[in-house]
This record gives structure tokens, C-alpha cells and sequence, in this order.
């Protein structure tokens, strides 16, 4: 076969995924909540049962990690443990347990005219979602499609692809158990990188593309899509500790806004220190870093009162690193501190450590980021943590949805008009 | 100068008016309520006010447009009149009279880890309007912005051009008496068509395009756009005569529907009837539509009983009319009406004309439009009948905003976290 035959091809079998999509986005979107609910259930049971064929496949894709010479932390995301099924099962059951988002009716008003208007909560459709590495991503996205009312199509990364396929195999006998169309949740089939191409291009069938992986292809799917996409990028976060402050407090939301994990992309990645408290809670918390060996990058009134830090430069003040390394400021006002997050920071999230009742309100008012807070560790920045249950993603972008995305971030609202036969004069 | 300097010239202006943009909406996200409807009031008082200059200014383009050649109700559009001006004099009170938006904070709920979640209403930051015509639309997007507390870059039709740079300075004028920065409303001066292409595609100024125009105008921004678009497409909106009904109130709704007014987005394009009503509405619904004028293109069913109706093709379905047209086809049944409706509707506005309680409730679940409404006529899809005040436009998308696009529709929702000290284990 050659290559134009081979893309034709392609791009039939990803037309007929889409219509298949579109039609059971369709069903979905009317199904009642006990259905979704019940296949919910009927998931986490089989994942807790999870027979010989998942652990086959799954050992397919860890064997040829394994061969492949991927180091053994990569390897070890690919396993799907009992535990790790347990925990994705338990995830099924939380999401069977929250309140259905679909039909939720708001702010009905009678208007001069006659008619009440409102607005109803509905499915957004069919949403596709393209993802790296582990596995369970897969049951978090087909439970949320579940319980949102949508349809979704599925891509996850070619290592994983023999666990995907089979985890997917158990989500469509779930479906089906509920009377629900298997077609709901779709998987790609081929790890052919085109089908993303057609994917990200089909707004007929596709009504949001959720990337999650590195920048770059996040980045690129942004770029070349011809369909919304929720987006997450930087995650350069900021506490600022105030000149009012109770000092005990920001020490431990400050250690542990760094060093509780430092992957997570609500770890805070940058310290501004109001003048007043510089001298007094700067070489407490250097001492603190110091032992974490986490390097600190500083200003140079920073340097003049931690003799560990080393300068920083431009551009580390716009840097997520991700890894034990702090820029650290010394500003003279919030003012100050607040220009300064609006231009390094990415608008993920950002904490003010304050007594200061205005200035609190302030910085919850002007700072333009996904999550605002004020004495709490940026690390709350998370679906769990906000009781969304559960999150597809986190959005860096203002528009549709903002910071974690759980089930509402899959609906839209339409308007809903009672008359009782009223006309427009 | 040569073509390319020009270019560059436009750019480099484009640039500016864009940072001056995004600094003046940094200031209008925290201006307080007072200001802006400070700003709000005097723009209403100077626009009653309006002198010679502003007379002058729209004299100068009715003046071109009538040596253009153009019709009488295009060079009637482009008027200032005292009647118009003071309707949008009125509708800034108007918006001035409203609840500010921004700063609204819901759902807060404390979590088991002791912070408190919420989230809190935000400008979008900058739109851009890309507009055509009406010099009034200057006034509406200015007066929606103000409140709003975004800053806005306005790209009027060349034809209104001396007004709405006239009308421009009025709103300057009066953002400063309020204290306000003047950029935050900025007109495109320029009737270069390359000065669209380069406000679409700037995101680090712009957050979101609102186009308003025909079809091709919308289609084109939104594939060539690097920023999110609130667009409207196709109206093509239905009524729905269920098998129970009022008879004598779907008359008037369906009548009202259709021939209130032809060319507005929210006027029926298409009747479907239930099999069990055919006979007792169609007759007498054609008997008002060949009164007034409509022409019917209906179903074979229809012509049986309506011998004034011509066949309707295929495209009938899907068509658009804006005219004294409408389409006709009898079912069979709820389901094959929201079927059609799937099928050939355009997702704007869809009513459903029934005494039947679950009959209703299931159109208003299952029907994917943005308006969906029960016993009232589709042309109260509108932002001032929905109670939003005023519309920055009517979206036709399901993501973001949906219909009619308010001052809420010109906001997001940011998460604040209220915290005592609290911290991730």
C-alpha cells in the first residue's frame, strides 16, 4: 500500500470515528443519570476484576519499554498495579457519586414580557483527548466523558497503547452493560502520528481538543487545530509574602508551595518578599531551602541578606523549572510585587502570605490568574483539592474554562425560554 | 513609500494600539464600580450633548454614501439622529444601571483540607470587534466594555468611518472624566483591510475577536484568527407544532416567528407539524402566511393541505431565508422533529409550541441549540429580552458563550482560595 492510499485510508477510518462519535454524543447527552451512573459502577468492577487480557496487554507495553531502554521511572508509569486499578476504580465510583452537571437549570427570571428565562447545563459534545505516557489517563477521560454526557475520542501515547486498547475494551462493555453506545469512548486504534493531524482538524465531529503532555506538543496542537482547545502550558507560580504578615505561617506555606513535590506544575517556582519582612523572613527561609538543597537564584538585596543565593538572572524571573531552584525577589510594595506577576508569570497561580485584610482583597481582585490565594500553598491549585472530583486538565487560558477542569469544564450552558405563548411586539 | 514600508508602518502601529490596549485593561480590571459608571453616565450625557462635530463627522459619510450610490435604507443606517442618539445615550444609563459583573464571587465552599474554594467573575481582558454599518455598534461595544472592565479595539466599516471616529472621541473624552484611561476604547483608524488580518492575529494583545457581518466576513476571521472568536453563523430557527397544542396560541406564535420582522437572525425559517395537527393548522397558518405575503415551500404532506405551498427542495431544509419564505414539512412524531432539527438546524434558536409537559421537557433537553424555548416565538432570542441588558453579539458556538453575549459573556471565572495558613500533605 503506499502512502496516499495509506492516508485516505486514515482519513476514512477517522471520519467514521467521528460520525460514530457525533452519534453517540447524541445518545449521551439525553441518557438518564442512572445509565451513566451504572456504567460508571460497572467499570470500576471490572477494573477491580481485571482479568488475564489487561495484564497481557499491559506487559506487552512494559516489556517493550523495558526493551526499549526506557528508564525504570517511565516504565514503572506504564504498570497497571492492582493498586494502580484500585485507584482508578475508586475514581469511577467517586464520579458515579457526584451530582449529574447535565440538565442543571439556573437563574430562571420572569421578564417584562411574559417569558422566564434561564439557562440549562448540557454536554459540549464530543471531545477528543491526546495524552502521553500512563495509562489510567485513559479511565479518568472515559469517566468523565460518562458522567458530562459527552462522547469522546481517545489518543494516548504508542508505548501505551496494548494497556489502552484493552482498558478500553473494558469501558465499552461497561457502556454497553448500561445500555449506554460503546461508541461513547472510543480509543485510536494505530499509533500512526497523522491520525492527531485529522484529529485536531474534524470540527464537525470534535468540539474541544484537551492536550496534556510537554509544551512543545501542546503547543503545536494549539497551533495547527482548527477546533477550541483547553490548554495548560506554564506553570510559573508565585507566593509573595506580604509586609504584613504572621512570619511562622508563609515559612511553612512557603516550604512547602516548593518542596512538598517539585514536578507538579502548581509548585511555586518564584518568592517576592516585601522589603519590610526581608531581613526577617528571608535567611529563615534560606535555611529551610539550604537543607532541601533547593538552589536559590536572587535579586541582589537577596544575595545581601542569603549568602546561598546565587544571582539571578532576566530570565529566571519567567522560568517554571520544575525542580529544587527558586527565583527570589525582594520588592518594595504590592504594587511592585503584583506588576511583577503579571509580567513573568504564566496566570496559573499565585498566593499572597498576608495579614492585611485590603491587600488580600487586592491581590484576589487584580492578580489575573487561573487560582488566586491567599495563605494557602499554590500546590492546592488541583481538581481533588478544589472538589471537582475529578480534572481533565488545567487550563492557562481565560476563555471557556480557567485553572482545573473537572466536569463543568465539559458542559456549556444554553438558554432556556418558558412561555406561555408569548410573541415579541 | 513602497507597499512593504507601509506594511511595517501598520504593524508597528497595530503594536501600540495593542500594548496600549492590554495596559489600559490591567487599569480597567481594577477601576472601581463608581468610575465606570461615571464614564458610563457622562458618555450618555455627551452623546445627548453631541455638536457640530459629531454632526459634521456624519454628514461627511452620508454624504459619500449617497454619492456612492448606495440605497436608501444603508444611507438610512449610517444616520445619527438625535433618535438614535439618544437610544444608545439610553442604553449606556442602561448598562450603567447594572449590577457590575466583575468582582462577583459564587460557590465558595470550605474543603476538607481547610481552604475555602470559590470563584470569582474577571474581565476577558482586550476584545476586538470587527463591525459594519451602524455607527450606533461604536457606542454599544464601548458602553459593554466600560462596564465589563475590558479594554476594547474597534474596527468599524470604512463606509462610518468620520463617525465612529467622532463618536470615538466622545468616548474618550469621558473615560477621562472619570479618571478612566482613554485607551481602553481605541478605534482602528485606518480603513487598510491588512489592519483586520493583524488584530486577529495577535494574541499577546487581544483575547478574543467579536466579529459582526455577513456570514463570509465571520467565516473568514474565524479561520484566519490566532484568538479565540465569539461568532454567529447561520439562524436557522424552527417552530415545532407538537401532536397536543393550543392551536389558537401556536397561530400567533408561529405567525409572530415568522413575519414580526424577516431579517433578523431569530425569525423562523421552518415549520414542522405533527402528523395529528396537520389538518387543523396548516390550512389555517397558510392562510395567514398567503395574506401577508410568505411565500411556503412545504413536504408532500403539506401540499396535500396546503395547495398554496410549492414543493421545498433538499437545500429548503438547511436554508437561512431572511425573507417572506418559509419551509414546511409534517412528522410523525417529537422524535423525527428533533431529528430534522439535528439535522438541518443551525443550532441558534428552536421552539416547541405543546401542552404536552414531558413533551416539552424533553425539547428542552435534547434539542442541541443555544435558545431553546417552549410556547413563545423564536424572535426573543435577544440580549435585551433575555434581561442581559445589551448583546455584544449572539454566539452560534458552544464554547464559552453560547447565544446572546452579554456583559457575562465579556468575563470568566478565576478560582480563589481563602486559606489560614493551610498546606499540601
Amino acid at each position: 500500500m503506499n502512502a496516499v492510499n495509506s492516508l485516505d485510508d486514515l482519513t476514512a477510518s477517522m471520519t467514521s470515528l467521528g460520525a460514530a462519535a457525533r452519534r453517540a454524543a447524541t445518545a449521551m447527552a439525553a441518557a438518564p443519570t442512572a445509565a451513566k451512573n451504572q456504567a460508571l459502577l460497572a467499570l470500576a468492577r471490572r477494573l477491580r476484576e481485571a482479568g488475564p487480557a489487561l495484564q497481557k496487554a499491559n506487559a506487552q507495553d512494559v516489556d517493550a519499554a523495558i526493551a526499549a531502554g526506557l528508564e525504570a521511572p517511565m516504565v514503572d508509569r506504564l504498570r497497571l498495579t492492582a493498586k494502580v486499578l484500585a485507584t482508578v476504580a475508586e475514581g469511577c465510583e467517586q464520579i458515579a457519586a457526584m451530582p449529574d452537571p447535565v440538565g442543571e437549570i439556573t437563574g430562571v427570571k420572569r421578564r417584562p414580557s411574559g417569558i422566564s428565562v434561564g439557562q440549562m447545563r448540557v454536554p459540549l459534545g464530543v471531545f477528543g483527548m491526546i495524552y502521553e505516557s500512563r495509562p489510567n489517563v485513559t479511565i479518568e477521560a472515559a469517566s468523565l466523558a460518562i458522567k458530562s454526557g459527552n462522547a469522546c475520542i481517545l489518543r494516548g501515547g504508542s508505548e501505551a497503547i496494548h494497556s489502552n486498547l484493552a482498558l478500553s475494551v473494558l469501558v465499552g462493555d461497561a457502556l454497553a452493560e448500561a445500555g449506554l453506545p460503546r461508541e461513547a469512548v472510543q480509543l485510536i486504534g494505530t499509533t500512526d502520528r497523522a491520525a492527531v493531524g485529522l484529529l485536531i482538524t474534524m470540527p464537525e465531529f470534535v468540539d474541544v481538543i484537551i492536550p496534556r503532555g510537554g509544551k512543545g506538543l501542546i503547543e503545536r496542537i494549539s497551533r495547527e487545530a482548527k477546533v477550541p482547545v483547553i490548554k495548560h502550558l506554564d506553570g510559573n507560580c508565585h507566593c509573595y509574602v506580604d509586609a504584613e504578615v504572621d512570619i511562622e505561617q508563609a515559612l511553612v506555606i512557603v516550604d512547602n508551595a516548593k518542596t512538598q513535590k517539585y514536578s507538579p506544575c502548581n509548585a511555586t517556582e518564584s518568592l517576592l518578599v516585601h522589603a519590610a519582612q526581608a531581613r526577617a523572613f528571608l535567611p529563615r527561609i534560606a535555611e529551610i531551602f539550604v537543607a532541601k538543597g533547593v538552589e536559590m537564584r536572587g535579586c541582589g538585596r537577596t544575595q545581601a541578606l542569603v549568602p546561598a543565593a546565587v544571582p539571578a538572572s532576566e530570565a529566571d524571573w519567567g522560568t517554571e523549572y520544575l525542580a529544587p531552584v527558586i527565583s527570589i525577589k525582594v520588592v518594595d510594595s504590592l504594587d511592585e510585587a503584583m506588576a511583577h506577576i503579571g509580567r513573568y508569570g504564566s496566570h496559573h497561580t499565585d498566593a499572597i502570605l498576608t495579614t492585611n485584610h485590603p491587600n488580600a482583597m487586592r491581590f484576589l481582585r487584580e492578580v489575573d490568574s487561573a487560582s488566586v490565594m491567599v495563605n494557602a500553598s499554590t500546590r492546592f491549585a488541583d481538581g481533588f483539592e478544589y472538589g471537582l472530583g475529578a480534572e481533565i486538565g488545567i487550563s492557562t487560558d481565560k476563555f471557556h474554562a480557567r485553572g482545573p477542569v473537572g466536569l463543568d469544564g465539559l458542559t456549556s450552558m444554553k438558554w432556556v425560554v418558558l412561555g406561555q405563548g408569548e410573541i415579541r411586539t
